[in-house]
């Protein structure tokens, strides 16, 4: 049995280097990668499993003969090229927002609801939006007992969910700030200071360095920012709940890279700190570090850079009842992205 | 008719700092004022109103002829100096935890319970924590109207909130780690590099620049953090609602000064936006900044160093009945801490 031909699209980008990382160090379950991206940086030579790919540009003939084809571009490269992939035969997972609510193609979580990725008419599977997939591992496998019926969520999210353009602006403004010991404690001195010293151009609507921006994706109905829908819409796809309520604040943070979620989430029937930890330390993507009162919690740079999602600050709501307080973090560009990918198509190529 | 006599115990602090600016500025309604603060800093000559007045040492003494006290101190000082200078006579303005859950003693935040000033029959009255105290005027704005009956917060708490030690912690953070462009990408690296350069002596119990630390306060039962059930607690008391529902999440962020509270309330009936909107615009010390389709919302260094509470992302929840999706900062040094003591003070003044 020959090995499935793996196609990275957007292979250049943040996800797109942790992905080579990630099917480098994984288990081996690829024949062929190809790394495709824009015609800007194709020619370019990149490592995988230790070998150099020479990067292709984006084109229907890529896709003949591949069998999983991940894409990590923006919505309207994936809205075009996604159908492409998949009439030429390749099961696309789609990492962008284009497909995730149509009824004809899954959003998958492989935790959560890994058998929604064989039910896939149209050959797209997609994958959730970064701040979703944060919280999902441990938020499903509670659901699974206790059934979930509120979410309401604070999101604290690092600057890398924005692209590579958000690290690199987040350095410059601590570089650019960094020294003046007077800076962020009067109305507008960070603004000054910084158009001073750098251009306007920032993928952040506000300063990012010793500030928080109250505003993530694009503007919506009723005062809603994109990436608070989604948490919404999601959040009820992935775990096969339909009326779930959700309501969702989501809140930029100078981290570079690890979202975190304050969850408060009220489920149909009583469950105890002790119920919580039992479920969550046997949830085998999921770390628990639980135990406050000898400062045991997860931090961004505790645990940026790895796999799990981790969840602390467990506690029992005091005026709520069946519902439980908590803090979740999970590395966006891990979890949040590329992993998430790699593990849905390491369950389709298992299907090879 | 003579001024009152005003004494400001805690002078040289980080709120006692803003104190002095404050009673500087705003309508001189005193006579003497005092500062006063421990032995360590006596002698030390500071500015108030333009003038330099010689900083005394904590002692029964120092209420003889005082008014109005407003302590600035930790909780232990309070406990054993308020009732000193309450039984010489002074009306003593607590801003520490000791008092404030007392029955006989009042906690006001003069927007939204002026009247509890007056009675006092201890000659004392405490001034909430500063995380409760962002967010209550407007809070408070709505529930007059309203009645607020639930409260799921999470906030993203500014340093200074940790006392002097707070901002000098994060400004030394920043520039040991300002120039490296790959710190915050792998799990530990910040901490690594801080041990590297820094005494490991930090008012948080984490990293605090390229990071959020989901602690603030000591320890509780069921794993809550004290300022998290002040914020319960005080809410109830402040508003006069004994059954609220409230549940917080306190995450400290690297932010100087301003705390930023996501707000998810739900109320008795409904209220839309535009309602929520009218009141607060009337709201004499609140400012409305809510148009997210033009990008306007409050974040920390646009308003740090001002008085008023600000409001923006008022949503009206998708799934939830009567309930709105709130953003607020409040400058916890000025709001937050002096300028409600200052304004309590003023209360008081007008009696003399």
């Amino acid at each position: 049995m020959s090995k499935p031909t793996l196609a990275l699209i957007g292979a250049t980008g943040a996800v797109g280097t942790v992905m080579r990382e990630l099917v480098s160090t994984r288990d081996d379950v690829w024949g062929e990668i190809r790394l495709v991206a824009s015609a800007r940086s194709a020619g370019k030579v990149l490592q995988v499993r230790g070998e150099d790919v020479v990067v292709q540009a984006l084109a229907p003939e890529v896709f003949d003969g591949v069998d999983v084809a991940i894409f990590d571009v923006p919505d309207e490269v994936s809205a075009e090229w996604v159908p492409v992939a998949a009439a030429r035969g390749a099961i696309a997972i789609d990492k962008s927002g284009t497909f995730r609510m149509e009824p004809d193609v899954p959003l998958v979580v492989p935790e959560v609801n890994p058998l929604d990725a064989r039910n896939r008419p149209r050959n797209i599977i997609s994958t959730p939006n970064c701040t979703t997939l944060s919280m999902m591992a441990a938020i499903g496998a509670l659901h699974a007992e206790y059934t979930l019926k509120e979410l309401v969520v604070a999101s604290y999210q690092a600057v890398s969910g924005a692209g590579v353009a958000g690290p690199a602006r987040l350095y410059d403004e601590i570089e650019a700030l960094a020294g003046d010991r007077t800076v962020g404690q009067s109305a507008g001195d960070v603004r000054k200071a910084l158009a001073n010293k750098l251009e306007a151009d920032s993928p952040f609507p506000a300063p990012i360095a010793f500030n928080v921006v109250p505003w993530a994706g694009s503007y919506k109905e009723g005062g809603w920012a994109s990436e608070e829908l989604k948490l919404r819409n999601e959040s009820r796809k992935i775990l096969g709940i339909p009326d779930l309520k959700v309501s969702a604040t989501c809140v930029r943070v100078p981290v570079v890279t690890t979202h975190s979620l304050a969850v408060h989430a009220r489920f149909e029937r009583e469950i105890t700190v002790a119920d919580a930890h039992r479920i969550l330390e046997a949830a085998p993507t999921v770390v628990l570090m639980d135990d406050p009162a000898n400062g045991v919690w997860p931090t961004p740079v505790d645990v940026v850079g790895t796999d799990p999602t981790y969840i602390g600050r467990i506690r029992q709501a005091v005026d709520f009842p069946n519902t439980l307080d908590m803090f979740v973090c999970g590395d966006n560009l891990r979890k949040g992205a590329a992993l998430n990918a790699a593990e849905i198509a390491e369950l389709v190529a298992a299907e090879f």
